[in-house]
């Protein structure tokens, strides 16, 4: 399959596909965002995507969408079929008994459960199946689901704004604002699409964040305060203004009872973690946030939250902002000590790409 | 003259006097780079390019190597033909006698000896003349000449190279390698197209660099190494290797002549300049610069010259190198105190441009 050459027309149809899939972006966890296509003589018959866990796969919306035109028809879709019962049944079923004549499709699922059995399925009952249209940008599409099914842990992303010379603060701790409008929008959209955003304590006591999605129909993620000390200030917006209920205060396991009540009675969450070295530690957080179907989480900072996040390697992903503006050594660094000593022993970043947002550059990698 | 629409022929054969004209980059101070074309009849009947300070100027050398064709024939220049007696006549005589119909040219020359003169000349010799086709690339090529000629200092570029957390060295001071292979050929080709390359002797005592350019027939830059207490030690490449009669120390006034004279015995030159705050101060030795025929200056580092030379204003391009490693704070600062207190002081970049330098990424902007 690999190596196939494919037609201008398997690849206009997949994009679209991915587009539809797109549109539910944050909206699926612990599913996966899928698009399908359906295509019969030359015309697109019938569209879908999968809007949220629990509602239809993309397929079966398409199948509905088409109806009887969908006998015959080839499909696009940018993640394989399902081929067994979870809260919905196989679409494969519904597939070959919509007379279905071809599967196209972007890459396989990554979920065990799946992992090539939906492509079996549909060539046992005589669809032809291609597979890996635009395998790249399919794959990008679920590359959170794709470590969440196969490691139950959410995919992590490391988003900082930082001036060229790596700065996120003048030396008084001013960060207003770093990174200009575009990027500000850029990063409401993100949290739109993710699941929880993740920040430490310091940044809630400096910066007073409300950590919304400020877009129109946007839904906010959960948000989560490192805060090993239960330190937060209970006048702090994130606990009081828009949604405390989707705030949590991750803390240590010996904090006061009488803050934890406190917290808990403006509609908060306390999560007690263990600790280590006296801040809370990752891994447990993010199995209990998995263990809650949370697949993707942004930390949005500070410096020392973003070191120990690179440092226990739970970091997938970075998207670094860079303004135009230079600081100088007065200003804080974007990432806190890592204890690395030589240049060799640094965090190397993979598939580096950066690109324009507003004046600002947007640069993304993969740790 | 702005607002016209140029033809695709216009661009092309523009497109081709830059290239010309790049191919003599850091060869023809304290002259500008140009390029022409001589165009008859749909048919490219002469090429040059302006080799060298003294040399026959672009147009000449196109209009020799077009011989008789030359004659009814469109200019396609970069920058506008001379009207003054320099180290070579005007060259708007042998354009007006070699019977040339048309200059189509990129950008007016900045040299207030020219400023338009040239062109008067040529319309009035009955030539027709537009100006303005690729005007944004004709004056990228002439930037550092720009400055140079109305302002009598040199254009300089600071250059550094990176984390992505914007660290220059390891905890220890390592900073091999921070930036790829292929950054480090673009090093290469830039300091063959940079007048004088300028170091901190901090740098020279943490790597001792040769900082010659090291692409096939290339030219070594004049190399200036700043060091206020006279510190270099004697058995410093930059010293003692290829070319040391192209190295300058700049230093103060009351340092040791012993020292002096054992530097000046190596074949190095030692510059005594007034110090500010303890430091060679960088408008007198940029001055000094100018005066020697100096037009373009990179700045290579370390932290403290990056510091001081943003700080003193006198930077005009920043070419920043980002490789895909993460430091954290333990590392070097890009850039050392500036003594900037909020983001609102923070010094603004303008045009920033990010493009990949094989796995780095190469960003650029103005001061």
């Amino acid at each position: 399959m690999s190596g196939a050459s494919w037609s201008d027309s398997d690849k206009r149809y997949l994009r679209v596909a991915c587009r539809l899939a797109r549109r539910a972006a944050g909206r699926t966890s612990p599913n996966p965002i899928v698009g399908a296509v359906l295509v019969r003589g030359g015309r697109i018959v019938g569209t879908g995507f999968h809007r949220f866990a629990g509602g239809d796969h993309a397929e079966i919306v398409a199948l509905k969408h088409a109806g009887p035109k969908a006998r015959g028809a080839t499909l696009y879709i940018t993640l394989e079929p399902c081929n067994h019962y979870g809260r919905t049944p196989p679409c494969t079923q519904a597939l070959i008994r919509a007379g279905i004549k071809e599967v196209v499709c972007g890459t396989r699922d990554p979920n065990p459960l799946v992992a090539g059995q939906g492509f079996r399925r549909l060539r046992r009952a005589g669809i032809k199946v291609r597979v890996g249209v635009l395998e790249n940008d399919c794959r990008a599409l679920i590359e959170s689901f794709a470590k969440f099914i196969t490691r139950r842990l959410p995919f992590v992303t490391l988003k900082l704004a930082a001036t060229l010379d790596g700065k996120i603060a003048a030396a008084n701790g001013d960060a207003h604002w770093i990174s200009g409008e575009d990027s500000r929008q850029i990063v409401h959209r993100m949290r739109n699409a993710v699941d929880a955003v993740v920040v430490g304590v310091g940044t809630v006591k400096a910066d007073d964040p409300q950590l919304t999605c400020r877009i129109p129909r946007g839904r906010n993620p959960w948000r989560i305060v490192l805060d090993s000390r239960l330190s937060i200030p209970l006048s702090a917006r994130i606990l009081r203004q828009v949604d405390p209920a989707k705030t949590i205060v991750a803390t240590g396991t010996r904090v006061s009872a009488a803050k934890t009540r406190a917290i808990e009675a403006l509609g908060a969450q306390v999560w007690p973690l263990p600790l280590k070295r006296g801040k809370v530690a990752w891994r447990p957080l993010l199995r209990k946030l998995a263990a809650s179907g949370v697949v993707t989480v942004m930390i949005e900072g500070g410096a020392g939250i973003a070191a120990s996040a690179v440092k226990e390697k739970i970091v997938d992903k970075i998207i670094f902002f860079y303004a135009p503006k230079i600081l100088g050594g007065d200003g804080w660094a974007m990432i806190e000590r890592l204890g690395i000593r030589r240049v060799k022993q640094s965090v190397p970043v993979k598939n580096l790409h950066a690109m324009n947002s507003g004046g600002d550059l947007m640069v993304t990698g993969y740790l």
